[in-house]
Order: structure tokens, then C-alpha cells, then sequence
């Protein structure tokens, strides 16, 4: 993910030390990027240049403007600051009320709803599969994605959204400095990669897991979402609703589960004899 | 700031020694509300219920709906998803084609614009005073924020923002589990007793420091803004261009400088002599 853009400035820093020195600093780059059906333009998101064909279709894709891989006919990215979604003929699309956007800001993914129950009800459940996690692998994720971040998105500059299989392996990892647009790339990639519904995989996010994230991960059918921060309450209440299983402050040796314990393979044996595991 | 909405449910937890626990668990509450003027909707914003006469006039202010206390004839909470501002007789106010809201996630503060060069050039930039914050100050003021919140908000799960004289002393501490509205619901006080511009004052934030951060910051006049990561390359942009002085990593005993460092006094004298310290 060493493509993600990183801009250069002057500052000042305070060592730990007490020392003052002038050095470049990296700054996480916001700009906006219009995302266009046609020549009709949907939204102007804030988002960190890169992955932006990506960005444009897990978007669309979340926010139900399209449905299928075979809906769109090509993505293209116009100078640095517009993406261009074709639509393949006969494919229409329609903006609700529920669905006026304007300019977004890099952090948020709701923009522009009248309605939270809309979401909710445009997207059904994930189906029941046998699919489980271990709780080893689990915990190795966070690293795992770390390590595929770049030295400065480490620092915090940044969020990371991985996919990974439940099998522990890193398939896609996106970043960018909206939560929602890092989860929007990843998602985004495997959606034009024709590789949707991701029924045996996992979601993970470097930050919290606000309700928009599960909703992201929902559309993409992908059955557990991690978070190495605190999910919120709307967050626990769609993951249940959903059938998702959501663990938040995944940090090793820790973590929560706050829904659909049943996909979490607790390896903790003494633990699973003292009381009978509940459906949360 | 114990009044913060905090849900409770039942999760389980794997411990640091492996075992497991179930036990009721915090989650920080998000719900919309509806921010009205008089009879007509503006914008529904997810937030963390609690002080939500603050957050509207705070969100009012920083979208130029409205410009001094006098236009503010009352706020009033109706039910727990409504807040009403009644503006005095004869102050019209008009959304502009920069203003359609629609509801705004609770880490989103650009949501509805179709123009980031509208915000910028809606506010005056700060002028320049002789205010000065000194490092030990500053040093001292994350700590001063963290021990406003409650236990759970330290954990990470919702944002604070907090301002502060120039004499470190904290003056208004709000939380919620969207950046913006935190800084909404502190500024928002401060508009509705009266006491803007904040011209000799400083805002901290918990988290990143955003470009909408900054605006809002600019809007209560503050000519100082802290923040305990990030700052995004946009906000560093508008900060320079709106004299306002941006910390950014206010992790003590360290932190960066990324704009009029002039506000701030460096006591490290020999680091003072060795170069003239530049406008940044």
C-alpha cells in the first residue's frame, strides 16, 4: 500500500528529549474525488488519493447504485480529482431520496440519508454457513495487516481496512484516511474482481467499527467484521439484526465479540464446559 | 462528562489470560437527531445523545446558518431525537446550494457540501494577536482532557474535545462518538453564553485533526488548535492559510508544530538560537 498519497511540509517537532528540529513531515493527503455515473456526477467524497476506481465502485456498490459486477462497463479515473463509472447498456439507475449526495467528508459514510432504516432494509442478511475462525488466527490478524501497511500509516495517520480469508490469509488490503473509504477500496476491488459475496471471509478495520462498516461489509456479504477499536451501539444492534459476528478491540491477547458468537471457534475448552455459549 | 450515552449489553470477552468472560459491556450509544429551525428539518446527525441543545447551535454556527448569539431566540429538546432553534423575529436565514443536508454520519463534517472552497471562503481568517501558549502548557493539557472523561471514553471509544485558555485551564469538555459533535457540542457552549470569538483560547481533540476541525475551530475563532494524532493534509492547508497555529502527535512529552509556531513560546533557548524560527 506504498502508493497511498503522502504529501511533504515543513514542521517543527519536540523531541522526547526537550530538543526542537525542523524536519519534512508526512502529512496524510485529503482531496476530493468526484464519483460520477456517466457524465452525471453521484458525490464528491474526501479520500486519500489511490485505489480510486476502487473506491468509486465499492461506494456505489454500498450505497445500492449498483448490484452486480456485470452491471458496470468500465471505471476510469479523469485527471485527479474524477471517476468515471460506466454503466453497461440497459443498466439504469435511480437516486432515491434516501440518496442525495453532495460533497462528503473522508470520514463519514452516511452522508446525504434521510433514513438509517433504509439502509437497513435495502440489504438482506448474511445466510447461515458453517464458516468458523480460530481463535489463533484471529489474533494474528492485526499484525498481519500492520505489516501491510506503510511505515507511516503505522503511526496512526491512516486508517487500514483488511480482507482476509478465515483461513488467516491477507487477500486485499486498502488504506486511506476515511475509515469508510479504506473499507470502500478493499471491498471495491473484490466487487470488480467479480469475487462477491465473500461468504468465507473477514472484514477488518484498523479503527472502530461504526454502523456504515458493517453496513460495507453487509453489501459485500463478507459474515464477520473485526474492529481493533470499540464497535458502537447502532454498530452491535445492525450486526445482530444481520447476522454478522462483530469482535471489536481485537488486541492480542484480547477481544470482544459482540454478536453471532457462533462463528468464533473458542479454542478455550475449560471455558466453553463452565456455561453453555448464548446466541448474543 | 458523565451524562455521555452509554448502552449496555452482554458480550463475551477472551482475557489476557485466555479464559473467557461474559459480562455486560459499554458500548458508546449513537442515535440521530434532527437538528430544526423553528418547523423546518436542517440536517439529522448521528451522534451520542446528551447535550443536544449544544451540539445544534455548535453545528448551526459552523454551516453559517447562524452568525451571532442575538439570532437565537431558544433551543429546546423535543422528545430524545429533536432539537428546535427558534431564531428571533426577522432573522432569516437561507440554505444555499453548499447546504443540503441530509443525515450526516457521526464522523462526518463535510457532509452535504458541493464546494470546500465555500467554507473557506465563508469565514474571515483569525487576526493576529499577541496571545501565547507556553510548552509546558501544552504539555499539560491531554492529560487535563482524559481526566474530564469518563472511564469508558478513555478507552477509546469516544472522541473528546476540549477548550482551554491559553493558561491551560479547561474552560468546556464535551464528548461524543463523532469527532465534529464533540467539537460542535464545546463550541455550541461557548456560543450560547455569549463568549465568542475565543480569541484567547486553544481547542484539543482527542483524535485527528480534520480539515472540518479546523473550520470549526475558525468559525469560534479559536487561534490554536491541538490534536492527539494526526492532522490531515487539508487541514494543515486551511490552519496556514487562516492564521491559525496547528499541533498535531500532542503526546508528551513530544508533538509537531504544522503552522504559526509563533503562538507558541519555546523554551528550549538554545534550540532557539541555533535558527530563527520560520512562518510556517
Amino acid at each position: 500500500m506504498k502508493e497511498s498519497g503522502i504529501g511533504s511540509h515543513k514542521i517543527i517537532r519536540r523531541k522526547r528529549d526537550g530538543g526542537l528540529e525542523y524536519l519534512p513531515d508526512e502529512l496524510t493527503i485529503e482531496e476530493p474525488l468526484e464519483i460520477c455515473i456517466g457524465r452525471k456526477p453521484i458525490a464528491t467524497t474526501m479520500r486519500t488519493p489511490g485505489h480510486d476506481e476502487e473506491l468509486a465502485a465499492g461506494f456505489l456498490l454500498s450505497e445500492g447504485l449498483v448490484h452486480g459486477r456485470e452491471q458496470i462497463a468500465s471505471v476510469s479515473v479523469s485527471g485527479d480529482s474524477r471517476v468515471v463509472v460506466e454503466l453497461n447498456h440497459g443498466v439504469k439507475f435511480k437516486l432515491n431520496s434516501t440518496q442525495r449526495f453532495g460533497t462528503i467528508s473522508s470520514s463519514c459514510g452516511l452522508c446525504g440519508k434521510t433514513s438509517i432504516d433504509a439502509i437497513r432494509q435495502n440489504f438482506p442478511a448474511i445466510r447461515s454457513t458453517d464458516i468458523r475462525i480460530d481463535i489463533e488466527t484471529l489474533l494474528s490478524l492485526p499484525d498481519k495487516l500492520r505489516n501491510a501497511q506503510s511505515d507511516f500509516a503505522r503511526t496512526g495517520g491512516i486508517h487500514a481496512a483488511g480482507i482476509f480469508g478465515v483461513d488467516g490469509q491477507l487477500e486485499i488490503a486498502r488504506e486511506d484516511i476515511g475509515r469508510h473509504n479504506a473499507v470502500d477500496k478493499a471491498v471495491g476491488r473484490a466487487f470488480l474482481n467479480g469475487l462477491l459475496p465473500l461468504e468465507r471471509h473477514l472484514l477488518l478495520v484498523s479503527g472502530r467499527a461504526s454502523f456504515e462498516i458493517i453496513q460495507k461489509a453487509l453489501v459485500a456479504g463478507i459474515p464477520i467484521v473485526a474492529a481493533v477499536s470499540a464497535p458502537s451501539s447502532l454498530a452491535v444492534e445492525l450486526a445482530r439484526d444481520s447476522n454478522q459476528t462483530l469482535i471489536g478491540f481485537l488486541r492480542p491477547p484480547s477481544f470482544n465479540i459482540y454478536s453471532h458468537i457462533e462463528r468464533v471457534i473458542l479454542q478455550d475448552s475449560s471455558a466453553r464446559c463452565r456455561s453453555q455459549r448464548p446466541r448474543l
